[in-house]
This record gives C-alpha cells, structure tokens and sequence, in this order.
C-alpha cells in the first residue's frame, strides 16, 4: 500500500492517548492481514450491559461487517468490538458473510457473549476476501490480554492512510456523577457524508438507554461526520458506533431513558464537540492535503440549502486546486454556489476570505486587493464565508485542498 | 495563464478544419483581452432569416452573456454571433451587463440588424470585469472582413486551457437536399453536465424553424454533453448554440417547422452523432488527462438511475485516480455505485473492464486475473462496464483520469 512520505502538517504536535473509560478493556495486535510490521487487529471488551448505538454508510453496496453491524444494533446491546484494517471486507459475496460470521463466533467465544453482541469493523482494500480463519483463532488471546489502557494501541491499530491516529477525550457531569467520553476514529480518503468517517469509535461509563444513545450519537454525526469531506466520495465501510456501559452506575449516576432528560445536556454538549474534534482531525488528515480549509455558508434558503451549498464548494475540484495553489480564485467559489442546485442570487452573494470581503453585489468587491488576499492564502488553515443574501439557514463544513499528494497516493492505493 | 504543457494525446492527428456552411461568414482577430499573440475575438454573420436554438447552463450565478442570449433565444432569429475568450464576464454585475450590452450594440450596428439578434459568449478567468470599450470597435471591421472559410481561426479563437481545436462536420439529406452541419466546441476544464461543455456552436444551411431546432439541440446536448464530465464542475458560462441559415431553401429544402416531421430524421442522427463526437472531444482534451474512458451503464432501475450511476463512476476522485494509476481497482466502482444513491443490489452487481469480467454476484469473478487486467489498464482508452443487475436502464458516459496534470493546470489558472 502506498503511504504519504510525509506526517500531515497538521498533526497534533503531542499525540493524544485514550483515557481509562470504566467497563471498556482493549488489546491490539499484528495478525498479519495486509500490513508488515503494524498493529491491524484490536478488540474492545465492554463490561456487560453495555449499550450500543451507531450509524452507518448509506452506501448501496455496503461492506459484510455494515450489513452485521445493522443488524447487532437492533438489539442494542454490546460486549465486543473487532476491527481488523488491511481490508475492508466489502464485495466478497458470500465468503465475506462467512468471515464476519467466523469472526463473531470466534469473539462470542473468547468474551463469552452472544454472536450479536459483537460488533465489527474492517477498513483497507475492497473486493479481495477476508480471510478470518488467518487471525479469528487470536481473538481468544486478545480478549484475555486486553487492558483498560491499551485503547492508544487499539487506535493506531484501525489506520490505513491516516498519518496520525485520531484520539480525543471529554469529560461531563451526568447527574452530578461525573462520566468519561473518548473515542477514536480513522479517515484519510473515501471520505464524504454520509457518513464521513470510515470508522469511528466512542466509549462512555455513563449510563444511557439505547434509545436516547441512539438520537446522541445520530444527532452527533450530523453535525460533526456529515459536515467534512475531503473527496465526495463515500466508503462501503463507514461505520461510527458509540458504546454506553454504564459503569457510572456504581458511582450513582441515574440511567437515562429518555431522549429529552435534561441531564443529558452537557453530556450532549461534550459528546458534540468531542464528535466535531475526531470530524475536524480527520479533514486535517486528507490524503496529501497541504492545507486545511472552513468554510461557513450563511444566509442560505434553509440550513439544509447551507449545507449543500457548502459541500459543493468543499468538494469542487477547481475550488481544492485554486486552494492548493494558494490562488485567491473567488470565482470559482461562485461557480460552485452556482452548480449546488440551491437557491442563490448572484448579485446578493458575498464572500470573504479569512476577514477580507473579496465579492459583493455580484461582482468583485472594491476592497478586494490581490496582494493582500494572495498573502493570507499562504496560511495552512483557510477560512471561507459566504452569504448567500437570501434567506436564514447556516451550515459550517470542514475539507482540504487537493494536491498532487492525493493523485500519488491514490493512482498507487492498491499496487 | 497556466498552460497545459502538452497537447493531449487524444488530439487528432490531422487537425479538422470547418467546411462552408452557405449563410455563415467567420472572422477572428488579437483583440488582446487577456492573451497575448493569439486570436481571442471571434464573429460570426448569419444571413437575414437565420434561426436560432440553445440550451445554456443550469447554474445560479451564470455570466452576463448567458443571461443575454436566454433573452435573444426567446425570439429565436439570429444575425451575429460574438465569443471571445480570456475573460468570462461572469460575476462582474452591472459592468457585466453594461459589457454585454456595449458588445451587442456594436456588433448590431456592424451587421446592421437589431441587438436581440446579437449572441454573445465569453470564456475565461472569472469575476475580472471585462472591458468591451477595448474591443467592440474591432466588431466593425471583423464584420466586414468575415468570409465563409474562416471558421477554422473562428474555432481557435474560443480556446482557452484546450490543447486542440474540437470541430466536427456532417453531411445530412433533409428532404432530398444535401444540408451540412458544422460545428465548433471549446472545453478542458469545469466541464460537468448540465451543460457539459463551455462553449459549443453549430451551423447548418438547413431551413428549420425554431421550436424544431430548439427541440433538436435539447436532445442532441441530453445525449452528449450532459452524458460527459471531466470534474464534476459546472461553468457560469456554458453555452451551446444552433443556427440554421435556411440557405438550403434556394437550393430546394422545404422548410421544416414540426418537430415530428418525418424528413429531419437523417438530419437529427447526423446532429447527433455530430454532437457526440464534439462531445467526446472535449473529454479527451481533460485538463491534464492521460486516459479517456467510456463508462456503460445497463440493468439500471431506469435511463435516468444509469446515467446518476455512470456520472457517479465518472466523477469519483477515487476511480479517476486509479484509472490514472493503471490499477485495476473496481473494488472504487463498486464504491461509486453504492454512493450514488440509485437503486443498486450489491450481489446481482457485475463490472467488466473491457472484454473481461473483474466482479459479479457480489464478489470478485473467479476469472479474475491480475496481470492480465493490470495490462489492460495500460490502454490509453478504457472501457468500463457496469451491469446493475435489477432493471433496464442504460446510458453511456464519458470522462477521463485525474493526474497530477489536472493538478498542475488548475491550481495555477489565474496567476
């Protein structure tokens, strides 16, 4: 598999490492199954009565292990996680259904749970089988080692062209008890609502029904995964699952049932932030990306419109090469408002670059001065806003430029 | 201007010049609008009586001159037609009508017929003002000095990152009389249904009335232009244009004012066909391109749910990128399959590259074999074939690879 030579820029200087979460053990180890030399297979041990929430690509043609995970979801309640990377277990007919059914026995086994209280992911290549038989049998092993503070291992396990693992942690008050959240995920390519993670994993000792994890987890992904992109391209894989086990019982926090218990606020309000980090790492982590890029839409039709609106800006080819070549091109940013399909009034669009209005009225402002914009392009981090002119609705969307590194490591994935 | 460095490997070996078309007159002058040594200015005379049909872009933020020539098309009569290059005049507000008009003003005069029979289009760098001062006084004598077998420079003349000029001719019996059609397009880049091409005209001698001839252009540009894509983005400024000079009348042609009228049937496969090859010019003329590629898309729910499928492969960063690795990766068409949101069952789905099945009922084909499609990917022209498996729905597009070319070239367009 080919690699960026090179750690993006805007790796975190200190790596991050996952905190103890009470009820979760994890272990990681190399099973060999594409990679040389790395970690490529962990496993979570969740205490019993953990509870499961997650959303999934809405990919037609989704992966075996997506096709599992949906059904273990419906009954919602969870005692392993494996993932494997390497490969993604997608396309493989009826030999990937065996794999993920060979896999969950093996891990059913090892935890001493029910087949469905295991869930699974795979990330890496497409369309070549899995061959479960080669690592299901270190699944027992795995299960006995894990460790509360392996989670950092199990993180680094799950990457494929990531050049950093992507770790980040919260803590809330839930009934006055204080309750951990943390959580990992991978990204690099493929990436695009919906879903817009491949794989993305949150812990939490809080105590919380499945109904109401379900609606956290769902609004959390909305406005975090389904707000980045870096392609517009869509994985079979993308899975985001986030695990309750409640532990934060025995320290008397109260289980939550219902959705709208305001306790759940702040745990909401850190679970959202901590979603939009992982969001945000991921799109600092593109596939060769040189520079980081927000863009805010404003004054949109709807908040939806927004959103739209800003994809279509965030995934416009020329758009990411003007970026890249640090060219102040707003004209392409009216072009791609243009093309979105939403409703938009040339002559009442604004646009601002960092601080700098660049466009107004439907023309160039007269402020805009080419030297001045040139410069702030240099910044790796770019900020975009554009007002539409015509309406309320707001949305905020995370991407990167598109640079030759995307080509070389792309037209080289796979040889 | 950042320039390709090369000419495209597709370009024709023997560059196409325009025939005659009896009623059209061509003139192409350094007008020196943006470029410096080449021609940037071109017009074309209609003879009294010549009709007019179009089909322009679907974006919101269109240029000044697509906005004209929606009005001179409600007429539909047509006398002068007037494209440069260089600059787009789009997004630059009331200078940009204040242009448009200017423009359509002196070439009027030039021709002697009323503006709502001027045609306008620009092509270029956006939201720069363009100054029609500096060049409408050139439309006098550019009208004077038009000849018929000027259309050659005429075609050259609108090109802007293109590395060839793209002009295709037929011969048509239309009511037992010999009618030519002729026509010149310009592409390269932001090239994305619908419209697919920037900048497209054809002119015939054919005596054909409005709602025929605009009936005729519609469905030509549904299967060529808006079955092609380079980028996924769509232009401010796409504009294809049909004159019928009705000249062929002298020679015996019974003007045809119903669309349903028996005797356009070799003209419209001939326009068709016409089209599709310009058509297929522009995409082999992709900014930076390596490899053209045709996508076949069958078993589809519907035409329509084919041609989102085939557009889905075609635009996927993914696919391109592969294709320009030479890796047989079909594992990314299954990707875009899934992702492009028509219906799709992932085990009824077959993928052929070229002659040869690489996946079918849900997994790869036991025929697969690496070295032998690894080969084939070392084609300059590629050939994909997707069978959906649940309908039948067919459509065909196509595109072309992304390489560190399209990189180059875009992300360097303005400065």
């Amino acid at each position: 598999m080919a690699k960026s030579a090179e750690v993006s820029p805007f790796a975190p200087k200190t790596p991050a490492t996952l905190p103890v979460v009470e009820g979760v053990r994890f272990a990681a180890c190399e099973a060999g199954i594409r990679y040389k030399g790395r970690k490529d297979l962990m496993v979570a041990v969740l205490d019993e009565g953990t509870v499961a929430a997650g959303v999934l690509t809405q990919s037609k043609t989704c992966s075996a292990p997506v096709l599992w995970c949906r059904e273990s979801l419906k009954r919602g309640t969870a005692r392993a996680l494996v993932v494997n990377s390497g490969n993604a277990n997608a396309f493989t007919g009826r030999k990937g259904r065996e794999a993920v059914t060979m896999t969950a026995e093996f891990a059913a086994k090892a935890v001493g749970c029910r087949t469905d209280e295991v869930y699974l992911a795979s990330t890496g290549v497409i369309g070549e089988p899995l061959e479960a038989s080669k690592f299901a049998h270190l699944l027992a092993g795995l299960a006995t080692s894990a460790r509360p503070d392996a989670g950092t291992e199990a993180a680094q396990a799950i990457l494929t062209t990531d050049t950093f693992p992507k770790i980040v942690s919260r803590k809330a008050k839930l009934g006055g008890v204080d309750v951990t959240i943390a959580g990992f995920c991978k990204g690099a390519g493929m990436i695009a609502p919906d879903m817009a993670t491949m794989l993305c994993f949150i812990f939490t000792d809080a105590a919380i029904a499945h109904a109401p994890l379900q609606r956290l987890v769902a609004e959390g992904a909305n406005q975090s995964f389904n707000c980045m992109t870096i392609d517009g391209d869509t994985s079979t894989s993308d899975t985001c699952l986030l695990f309750a086990t409640g532990t934060a019982q025995k320290r008397g926090q109260k289980p939550v049932s219902d959705a709208s218990d305001p306790a759940l606020k702040e745990f909401k309000a850190q679970l959202d932030e901590l979603m939009r980090e992982l969001a945000i790492l991921v799109a600092k982590d593109g596939e060769g990306l040189s520079k980081f890029v927000t863009i805010d839409v404003e004054g949109a039709e709807s908040d939806k419109a927004a959103r739209v609106i800003g994809l279509a800006i965030a995934n416009s080819p020329l758009v990411k090469t003007a970026i890249a070549g640090e060219d102040p091109n707003w004209g392409r940013i009216v072009m791609a408002v243009g093309k979105s399909g939403e409703a938009a009034d040339r002559d009442r669009l604004s646009i601002w670059f960092g601080e700098r209005i660049v466009a107004k009225d439907g023309e160039r402002a007269p402020e805009y001065d080419e030297p001045t914009m040139a410069a702030y392009m240099k910044n790796p981090e770019i900020s975009i806003r554009v007002d539409v002119g015509i309406g309320q609705g707001r949305a905020r969307i995370w991407t990167c430029d598109l640079t030759h590194g995307y080509i070389s490591v792309n037209a080289d994935y796979r040889s």
